[in-house]
C-alpha cells in the first residue's frame, strides 16, 4: 500500500533534503507527490526548460526507495506568462480581471493557455514518462477550486457561444430550450448570447445551468488535453490521476474521471476559520462520493490533513487521534493510498499556516509520531485491508447538475443542496447502512434501497432506471421537490412530482418554502414514527395521495392534517416520499422501517460511532470502528462473533469500550 | 368593473390558448393585460415588425368578450439591440456595465434607446390605437424597479450635467446650492460634475439629492415620450396608465401620473424570501398612496398577487382567503379594477416561481376557485362599490424627495424612512381613521388632522400650506427631525425645528441618534398617556417649549425630565410635536386624544381587524371588514345600525364574529 | 497655552465673520486652524492664484488677537484638476477608479499630483511664510484616512516596482525574501510584479507587507515634498505639523514625524454610528501613542471633538462634562494645545452632521459654555500644566508593521490587533501605571517593565534591545504569537517563540486558534492569580517550559494542564510569557505581581476612574483625576499628602468623592 507525503523540495535549501529523506524513511514513507506548483522552475522563461532541481530531488528520494508522483504544474502559470499574455487571466462576473499573485489565475478557455499547457506537459512527459520510479501523474491541482471554476471574459464568452452552437445546433432549439420568449430574450445570432455577467435581476435559469455545464465541459476538455499528451509519452506502468475537491463546483468529476486511471481526493475535515471539523457523516459522504465517481473503483487521498490548516485564518487544531481516525475512515470507505499534506509547513507564501507533519522548525513531534503509528499499522494490514471489498446496500443519489440547479434557484434561504443531501444521507449513516452515492449513470443492481434527495432537476435516464428498479422490487425514497425540473431547467408541465408522480402515487398541489428560523411540524401516523413529532423546516410539499398510503401529516393551521410522508406500492417495489425536511431522530426512525422492509443491514450505535464493514477473502470481514467524539468514550456492541484487532491481535466479543477518538480495525 | 388577469400567450403553445380562454371565461375575466415583454416578437430584427402572434391572441380573446390592455414592451430591449448598441445598457456606481440577460437593461438617458422606443411605440400605436377592444395602454413595466432607477454611465453623466444646467442656470447658483465650497468641490465647468460613482467617503448631499431628482425627471420625460406618441395615434376611448411599484425609488410617481389617465399599482403583500406578508397597515398605506398619487383619482391594480412569489427564492404561501382579503382591501381603498398576476406560472425564465392563478400544470385548483368566488361577488356589487367615495379625515404626509433625503443621510442605523412613515401612519390605521397620503401639492381642505412624519427635507409650499391649515383651525402632528433641511439638502440656519418652530411652539437645542438595540424611555404627563411609559428609539429630540405645553418627558440620566412630546396652540389650530419614536400602543393612546380633539372619527377594533367605510349614493354606507389574522377569529362591533352583506343579503347588527382571514362588504 | 478652534470662514457669509470672532474672543480662543480644504479658492483655475478670502479672514482674526495655523489644501484637489488630469485619482483593489466628489481623491504616487502639490505649497509658503501671526502649518489633512492609504493603479504599480528595486537591488533578493518559489511566483522582470489587486485566493504575505511599507513610504515622501518646500520659505518661528489619525493605516506616523516639528492628533472618542464612546483605555492609549511618536515630544490636538459626530450616520451625543473630561485627559497625557473641531456645524457638504461648539444655528449654548469653562480653567493653569513632565515606567510595544502583518494574517477571526494591543495595555491602565508606547526605535532606558503584546512580526533591532534590557534587569512581558515572523513576513525556522525563546525560557510546540465565541480556560497556580480562573480566548500557545516556571495552566480536555503563562529569569531580569488572551480581571491580578516585582508604581481605583500624575518644578506633582462613568460617582483615595484644586484652590486629602464625568487637576 502506498503511504506518503506531499513534498516541496523547492521550498527548502538542498542542505535540508537529506534530513527530510531520513525522517521520511523513519516514518515509513514509500511515495511522495512533488512538482505540481513548479512551472516557473521548469520553464523559467518562455520556451526555456530546466528540470535540474526536480531531477536532483527525484534522485535523492528514489535512491532512498521512495516512489514519485509528478504533478503537472498548470495550476500556477508563471509571472512572465501572466505579464506577457494577460489574456490567460480569468475574469469575474463584474468584469474584473483576476490578478497574478495567487494561484489558478487562468481560464481553461484561453487558447494561449492551452498552447502553453501542451508544451510544458509534453516536456514533462518526455522527460519522466519512462522513469522507473515515477509511478504516476497528477494533472494540475484541484480544478475549479476557489471560484476558478467559472470565468466571464471575452474568450470564455466566445467559447460558450461555440459550445451552445454545438449543443443545440440551431438558435431555435436554444431559444426553445431556455424559453427565451420570456422577457424578450430570444437570440437571433450566437454572438448575442452573454455569459452571466452582472444584471439587475437574475439571469435565465436555462442559461445559468448551461453555463455551468459549459464550464464543467471546458475543464473536462482541458484535463483531457493534458491526459492525451501524457498518454502519448508515458509508460503503461504510470497512472494518471487528479486530486479533486468535492464542493459543488461547475465541474463534472465523473466526466473527468473517465480520462483518468483513478481519481484522487484532498481530504480536509477541517479548514481555516472553522471552529470544529465538519460532521463525521459529511466526511463519510465525501468518501462515498469519491468511491462512486469512477463506479466503485478505489481512489487515492493525495492530500490527507495532518495539522491545523488555513491561509490568513487558522482554526481548529486536530486532536491526538484525529490523524489515525480520519485515515482509517478513508481506507474503510475506499481510499487505497494515503498521502499526507504536507511534509512540513512552508515558511513563506499564502499557505504558511497549512501545518504539516512537521511544523516550520522541521522537528518531529506529536504529529510525526501519530503518523508513524498509522504507517506502522498499515504496513501490517494495509495491503490486505485495501484488497477487501465494500458492498453497498443503500444508494444515495447525487448529480452535480442537480446541485447546480439548486444553487441557481435555492427557493428557500434555508436551503443548501449540501445540507439537504447530508440530511437524507445521514439517516442511513447513523444506522451504519452500507451507502454508496449513485449518479444517473450508475447501475442500481444489488442495491436494496435507493434514496433520491431533493431530485429537483430530473435526468430522464435516471428516472427511467428508478422506475424499473422499483417495478422490479427495489425500495425508493424520494423527497420534497422531486420531479420539478426538466433537463433544460424548465419546470415540468406535469402535475408534481412530475415524471415521478406515478412512482410515488401522489400529487403535490401546493407547497410552501420555509425560511431560516421558520418551521411547522409533522406527526407520524404509522409504524415506527407513529405519534412521533418532528419540526418540519426548509420546505413543505402538501401531498394529495393517489395510490399511496399516508405515514405522516402536517400539524399547522393552514395545512393541518395534510399528508407529509407517504408510501406507495409500485410494481414489486415500495416508494416513499418525504415531503419536508425532518430532524435526524425522526428520519432515523423512519429509515429503520424502510430498511427493515427492504432488507438493508443496519447497526445501532451511539451517535458518535461509525462502523464500516468490508468483505475479505474466504468470507472474512474487516470491521473498522471509529469513535468521532473528542470527549466521550462509548460502549458499543460488536456484530456477532469474535473479532481480532488487526494491529495487536487481541480478540473481542460482544460489548467493547471505545475511547474518545479511538479507531480500530477488527478482523473476523 | 374590470376584473382580469395578466396573460402571456407567447409563453404557451397556441394549442393551449383555447383552453386558457375557456377557463378565463369560466372565471369571469373581462380584461387581460398582454404584450409588455414582447419586443423581440414584435421587432425580431431592427426595423422589421411582426405583430402576428399578438394579433392572433387578441382576436381569440376579444372574440370571447375579453378586452385588452396592451403594454409597450420597452422594459425588455431585445438581444440584437443590446448587442448592436451596447450604449443603451445601464452602468452601476462602480462603473460596471449591466449585462443583457434579465430585464430593465437600459438607461432612459440613452438617445439611442429613446430612438428605438419612439419607433416601437409608434408602430404599436398605429396598429392598435383604434382597435375597439383594446381599451388601454400600459407604458413599459415598473419603471425604475430593481435598481434600474439610477444609472452612472457617460451618457447619464452628460444628461445630468445638462439637467443641472437647466435647473441652476449658472454654476454659481449650483455651487451655492450645494455648498461646494465645502471640501473644495466648486465646479468651474459643467463637464466637471460627476455622477455619484464610488468615492472613499460620501458624496455631497446636495449632489446626491439632485441626482435622484434628475433620475426621476429622466423617467418622467421618458414616459412622456411614450405617452406623447401614443396620444398622437390612439382613440379617445383608450386610456394610458403605468404599473408602479411604490418602494422609494429615484422616481416621482406623482409627476409621471400627470401624463397618465390614471395610475396602476402592482400589489404584492408578500414576495420571495419573506417569511410573512408585510403588515396590513403597510399594504393599506400603499393603497392610500396610490389613491393620492393622482389626487384621489381611482387606480387599477394591474398585478394583484394570486400565489406564492419569488425568483430564485420563494417564501410565504398565501393562505386560503388571502386573495379575497387583499382584493377587498384594494377596492375598499381605491382600486377600480383588479388584474391578477399571473394567469399561469411560467415554465421557464427568471420568474418560474411567480405562481399564478394556475400553476405550471395549468389545472384549476384552490386559487382558481378563490378567484372565481371573488369575481362572482364583484359581478354582483363591484360596480356599485367602485362608484362610492372614500372621504379622508386624516392626511399623512409623504414626499418621495424627503424619503431620498433620508436615504442619503439616515443619521441613525435604526432609521428607515419606510419604517418611520409606517410608524406614524399605523397609529391612525389602528384607530380605523380614514387616512389619505398628502404631498406638497395636495389640498388639505376637509382634513381634520394632518400627520407629518419625519419632515426632514422641507418643502416651502407645503410648510406654508401647513401653517395656514393650522392657523385656520387644523390639527397638525409633527415628529422628530422636522424642519431640518432646506430643499437643496442644506441644513437650515434657523434653530430647530427651523421653519416649523413657531408652528410647534418649541425649540430643539440638542438631539441624540439612537442606534439599533439602543433605547431610552418616555412617560406621558397629561391626558390619555398620563403615566404611560414607552420605549423611545431611533431618535430623541430634546425639546425646549416656547409656547407649547408638555405632554411627555424623557426618562434617562442625561436628559431625564426633558420634554419629548408637546402640544401647541397655533391660530385656531393645535400642533403636536412627537420628538422620538414611540411604540404603537403609546402612539394609539396619544392619537386617541388628538383625534378626539380634532373630531376625527375612529373605530376601535381588535388589532388584526381593518374597517374601511365608503359613501354611496343617498347616504348609503359601504363598510368593508377585513380580518388579517391567519389564525384568530374576532368579535367586532359594527358601527350603528343594520348592515346587509353585499353578497348574501344577510343582515347584521351590533357584534359579529369574524373568522380568520374573513372579509366582507356590508351595506347600510 | 494655545487653545482654539477649527474654523472655515469660507463656509459662511462674510457678514457673519465679526459675530464669529466676537464669540471666539468671548470663549477665549487664541488660535484657529484654517484653509486646509481651500484649494479651489486659492487656485480657482490652473495656475491662477487668489488668496483674498483667506487674507481677509486672517486679517480679521489676527486683528482680534487670534493666531493662525494654515493647512496646505492638498487633501481636496479641485474639480478642474480631477477632470483635466484624471491620472491623479486613486484606484481600488478591483481596478475601480475613485471618483471626484468627496475628499482624498488622489494617489501620492501620481507625478502630476506631486507637481500640482509643489506649486500650491510654494505659493502658500511664499505668501504666508513670513506672516507674523501665522504661527505654523499643517500639511494636508489626515493622511491615508478612509482607505486612501492604498492605491492600486498603474502609476502606483510602477512606483511599487521602483520601490522594490531600490529595496532589494536584485530580483533574486526579492524572490528569496518573499519565497516566490511558493506557487511558482518567481519574478524575472520588475514589471511583472503586481500590486495586490483581486485574486481568487490570497496574495503572498511578503508582497502584501512590502506593499503596505511602500504605501507608507510614499506618504512619507509626499509629506517631505511639502515640508521641504515650506522650509525653504517660512520663518523659523513657524512650525510644521500634521494631524494624524491613529488607526492601522498603511502609514508610518513615526517616519513622517521626523520631518515635522511636532505631530498633531485628531481626537474623536466617539464617531458616527457608535452607540458609545470607545473605552477610556483606548483613548488613553492613543494619547500615549501620540506622545511616543516623536520620542516623548508633546503634541497638539488639532481636532478635539466638541459635539456629536458623523456623516450620514450620527450616534452618541457626548454628555455634559465629556468635553472637559476628554480635554483634561489629553493634556494630562501630553497634549500641549487643544483646538476644537469645529467652530460651527456646516450647513452643507458631507460633514453636515459633524457638530461643533456651535450648531447650525450659530447660537452659543451648552457646549459653548462647557468649552468656555475649560478655557477659563486652562488660562489659569494651562501653561504650568503643559510645562510639567510625564515620566513613564511601563512601555507597551507598538510597531505599525506588526499591526499590518496581523491584518494580512489575523489567523483567528476573533483577532484584531487593535483589540489585543488594548487588552495588554488595559491591564497597566487599570492600575494607573505610567505607560508609554515604545517602538523598535525607542530607548527602553528608565522603563521598569516593557510589555510586548502579540509580537508576531519581529524587528531584529528591537529583539536585541529587549534582550539587553532584560539581561540588565528589566522586566519583560511577552504574549502569545511572539517571535513568529521574520521581517520579510516569513515564518521563523526556529522553534517558537523563535528569537524570543531563550528570553522566555520556553518552547511553543503547538497552538490553537480559537474563533469568535470559542473559549477554553486557564487557572493560575502561583502568586496573585493562584486558583483564579479566566476564560482563554482568541489563541492558545501550548507551552513547554525550558528554564521558565509555570504561573498558569490550561483547563481543557485536549491540553488540560499544559502551561499557559510562565516566568523566566533572564540575566538580571524577569520575562513573563502570557500564552493566551485572558480577561481584564485576571490580567490585572497578574500585572500586580509583575509590577510589584518590577517596582512600578500603581494606583488602585474604581474601574471608571483614571489618574495621571505629571512632575512639575521643584518636586511638585500635578494629578489629573478623571471619572469616565456617565452615571456613577465614585469615592477615590488620593495619593498621600494634601492636594489643591488647580482651579478653585480648595484643598483635599485622603478620600474624595468624584461625580460622574467629573474631572479635576490637583496640585501638590
Amino acid at each position: 500500500m502506498f503511504i506518503g507525503v506531499d513534498y516541496y523540495p523547492e521550498q527548502w535549501p538542498k542542505s535540508r533534503w537529506p534530513e527530510d529523506v531520513r525522517l521520511m524513511k523513519e516514518l515509513g514513507v514509500n511515495v511522495v507527490r512533488i512538482a505540481e506548483f513548479g512551472w516557473q522552475l521548469m520553464e523559467p522563461e518562455e520556451g526555456v526548460y530546466d528540470f535540474s532541481l526536480f531531477d536532483e530531488a527525484i534522485d535523492l528520494l528514489t535512491e532512498n526507495g521512495i516512489k514519485i508522483i509528478l504533478g503537472t504544474p498548470t495550476a500556477t502559470p508563471p509571472a512572465w506568462m501572466a505579464h506577457q499574455y494577460p489574456e490567460i487571466l480569468p475574469v469575474d462576473e463584474n468584469g474584473v480581471t483576476i490578478s497574478f499573485g495567487a494561484r489558478r489565475h487562468y481560464t481553461v478557455n484561453s487558447k494561449t493557455y492551452q498552447k502553453f499547457t501542451r508544451k510544458i506537459v509534453r516536456k514533462l512527459a518526455e522527460k519522466y514518462g519512462q522513469h522507473p520510479d515515477v509511478i504516476g501523474w497528477q494533472t494540475d491541482n484541484e480544478y475549479g477550486h476557489e471560484k476558478s471554476d467559472r470565468s466571464y471574459g471575452d474568450e470564455d464568452r466566445m467559447a460558450f457561444q461555440e459550445w451552445l452552437s454545438n449543443k443545440y445546433g440551431s438558435l431555435d432549439a436554444l431559444n426553445e430550450a431556455w424559453g427565451t420568449v420570456f422577457w424578450s430574450q430570444t437570440y437571433t445570432a450566437w454572438e448575442q448570447i452573454p455569459v452571466p455577467r452582472k444584471v439587475f435581476q437574475e439571469h435565465n435559469p436555462g442559461l445559468l445551468l448551461d453555463f455551468d455545464r459549459f464550464c464543467a465541459d471546458s475543464y473536462t476538455a482541458y484535463n483531457k488535453l493534458q491526459v492525451d499528451i501524457l498518454r502519448e509519452h508515458i509508460s503503461d506502468q504510470q497512472f494518471i490521476t487528479h486530486n479533486f475537491v468535492f464542493t459543488e463546483l461547475a465541474l463534472k468529476q465523473r466526466d473527468i474521471a473517465k480520462d483518468l486511471d483513478f481519481i484522487s481526493f484532498d481530504n480536509y475535515p477541517v479548514w481555516g476559520g472553522l471552529p470544529e471539523p465538519i460532521p463525521p457523516a459529511a466526511i463519510a459522504q465525501q468518501h462515498d462520493l469519491c468511491r462512486s465517481t469512477k463506479a466503485g473503483k478505489g481512489y487515492w487521498v493525495l492530500e490527507e490533513l495532518s495539522g491545523a490548516q488555513g491561509w490568513s485564518h487558522i482554526g481548529y487544531l486536530p486532536r491526538s487521534g484525529h490523524i489515525k481516525l480520519w485515515t482509517y475512515q478513508a481506507i474503510a470507505r475506499g481510499a487505497e493510498a494515503i498521502v499526507y499534506f504536507r511534509w512540513r509547513a512552508a515558511r513563506f507564501g499564502t499557505e504558511e499556516f497549512c501545518h504539516g507533519i512537521l511544523d516550520h522548525d522541521g522537528k518531529p513531534r506529536r504529529k510525526f509520531e501519530e503518523v508513524k503509528e498509522v504507517f506502522n499499522a498499515l504496513k501490517i494490514f494495509g495491503d490486505e485491508w485495501v484488497a477487501t471489498k465494500y458492498k453497498a446496500e443503500v444508494g444515495v443519489y447525487y448529480d452535480v447538475e442537480n446541485a447546480w440547479a439548486w444553487r441557481i434557484q435555492p427557493q428557500s434561504d434555508a436551503f443548501t443542496h449540501k445540507q439537504e443531501l447530508l440530511r437524507f444521507y445521514s439517516g442511513a449513516y447513523r444506522l451504519n447502512a452500507a451507502t454508496d452515492m449513485v449518479s444517473p449513470e450508475s447501475s442500481l443492481d444489488g442495491l436494496k434501497t435507493v434514496i433520491v434527495p431533493v431530485y429537483f432537476l430530473t435526468n430522464p435516464v435516471f428516472t427511467e432506471k428508478l422506475k424499473k428498479y422499483a417495478a422490479d422490487g427495489g425500495t425508493v425514497v424520494l423527497s420534497y421537490r422531486a420531479g420539478v425540473k426538466e433537463p433544460n431547467n424548465a419546470v415540468t408541465e406535469i402535475t408534481l412530482p412530475g415524471e415521478l408522480g406515478e412512482l410515488a402515487g401522489i400529487e403535490v398541489h401546493e407547497y410552501e418554502s420555509l425560511q431560516n428560523g421558520q418551521q411547522t411540524r409533522v406527526t407520524g401516523i404509522a409504524g415506527n414514527i407513529m405519534d412521533i413529532m418532528s419540526p418540519a423546516t426548509v420546505w413543505c410539499d402538501l401531498i394529495e395521495p393517489k395510490s399511496a398510503e399516508v405515514l405522516a401529516v402536517y400539524r399547522d393551521a393552514f395545512y393541518e392534517g395534510t399528508p407529509a410522508i407517504t408510501k406507495n406500492k409500485y410494481g414489486k417495489g415500495n416508494v416513499y416520499y418525504i415531503g419536508t425536511a425532518v430532524e435526524d431522530y425522526f428520519l432515523v426512525r423512519l429509515y429503520r422501517d424502510i430498511f427493515a422492509q427492504a432488507g438493508v443491514q443496519t447497526i445501532e450505535l451511539p451517535d458518535d460511532v461509525e462502523m464500516v464493514i468490508r468483505d475479505g477473502e474466504a468470507g472474512s470481514k474487516f470491521l473498522c470502528v471509529l469513535n468521532h467524539s473528542t470527549t466521550a468514550s462509548h460502549r458499543v456492541s460488536l456484530p456477532k462473533g469474535t473479532w481480532k484487532d488487526a494491529m495487536t491481535g487481541e480478540t473481542f466479543k460482544g460489548d467493547v469500550r471505545l475511547q474518545s477518538l479511538g479507531s480500530f480495525l477488527l478482523i473476523q
